[in-house]
């Protein structure tokens, strides 16, 4: 891998993935297990069109070019250095034919709706009230954590303006939001299909939510078993370890 | 136990909780594990006034009379003849003092209305819609399982009617009609804060659902840890054993 792609404070970070590696900034706000498992849960067939939004460094975008033969992946982010990030490493892993990035605010909906309509829309949104917890002194991580950019319904008004006519969202997000999230989603007419809770170990509470929304979809909603990250010893579960490849 | 107190094709069933027994039809519906895992979800505090709507043969009054405090709870069933076990269970267990059950269409409300308020209200409601799956033939068992006589929202408008200002509901019901659920209870002002999910173990989705509800509550939702019925080799888990007193 070329390190000239690198700007200061930048590290390159290996998917463990048919090779692909994602610029991400050392001190700012990387990617998580979240992302990975969002990644890993729509089922995308050959040929599909992808948006995905709040798209950050792209990690979503690669992992998806790499997993699945969706040929159109574009991820949309607010953030000017992230999608400069995500840009060089399109570049850098040559998937310029399949990846794109616009460096665009998900709430400019009428240059949403000028895109082409798509199949899949991912999105890992700011998970945190804007006027809940403390906010992160250092903005771009705030952004990312916190809805100060977008709210909920600002996210699900995005999917909306993008998403073919009974076209799937999926979303991961925190549970005690759910609530919000369901009822957003019905009021724009994206019906909630299904859902997987994850659970830290198989004794505590779920600490994420992955949902699927379909566009006009009918009303029922299917549950997957849950997903846990860790065993009882601390180590991690085979269904965890599946998703990244170990 | 008297035996004088039991009509033909009825049993007498020992819930092995201080010596409280209810009566039941044979071939009926009769109580499962979801009106056990209902009776023990809510928190109720000594001298609490609680109603249970679509209280069939009475089994969450008593399971509530037995393990708390409350000091009046009146069950409220559409069925005369569950009314009339459901009344010669009271007389039996001695219990006339702090339960009572009305026969009555909750789709009533202004007969609600007119109640006392109450700070808990729990409901085990039928749950499947009126027009899916097969409808059983004997229509005790139906108008139990599926929404014939009340639907969701009857069910919500009824909670609605009879209790206090920040009271809580409990209901459990089934997953796939959780985004029904959550919306109707927020339709009518009742915000969802805390679910439970109830799964047969740890490896397969969940088949029922906890629910609590406050009236004009604030918006956070909380999750509990799971609870499984079945631990892999098929035995009974402790913490179900612990709810059955086992």
């Amino acid at each position: 891998m070329n390190k000239d792609f690198l700007g200061d404070e930048e590290t390159l970070d290996d998917l463990q993935l048919k090779g692909i590696h994602v610029i991400q900034k050392k001190d700012a706000f990387r990617f998580g297990v979240d992302a990975v498992l969002l990644a890993n849960f729509p089922k995308i067939k050959k040929g599909a069109k992808v948006i995905d939004l709040c798209s950050g460094t792209g990690i979503i975008p690669f992992i998806i070019a790499g997993k699945t033969e969706a040929v159109n992946i574009t991820g949309i982010e607010i953030q000017e250095d992230m999608v400069d990030m995500a840009q060089r490493s399109v570049k850098l892993n040559k998937l310029g034919d399949r990846i794109e990035f616009i460096n665009r605010d998900l709430k400019d909906i009428e240059f949403l709706k000028g895109l082409p309509k798509v199949d899949i829309v991912t999105v890992n949104p700011p998970y945190k009230l804007k006027n809940s917890g403390i906010i992160n002194p250092n903005d771009k991580n705030a952004i990312a954590r916190h809805e100060i950019c977008c709210t909920l319904e600002d996210v699900i008004k995005g999917v909306k303006a993008v998403l073919k006519d009974n076209g799937r969202m999926y979303m991961i997000h925190r549970p005690d939001r759910l609530a919000d999230i369901i009822c957003t989603m019905r009021k724009h007419k994206i019906e909630p299909k299904l859902i997987k809770m994850i659970h830290p170990n198989i004794k505590k509470a779920p600490t994420m939510v992955l949902i699927e929304g379909q566009n006009h979809g009918g009303t029922f909603l299917k549950w997957e078993a849950p997903l846990y990250i860790y065993n009882l010893d601390g180590s991690y579960t085979n269904e965890l370890n599946d998703i990244y490849g170990r």
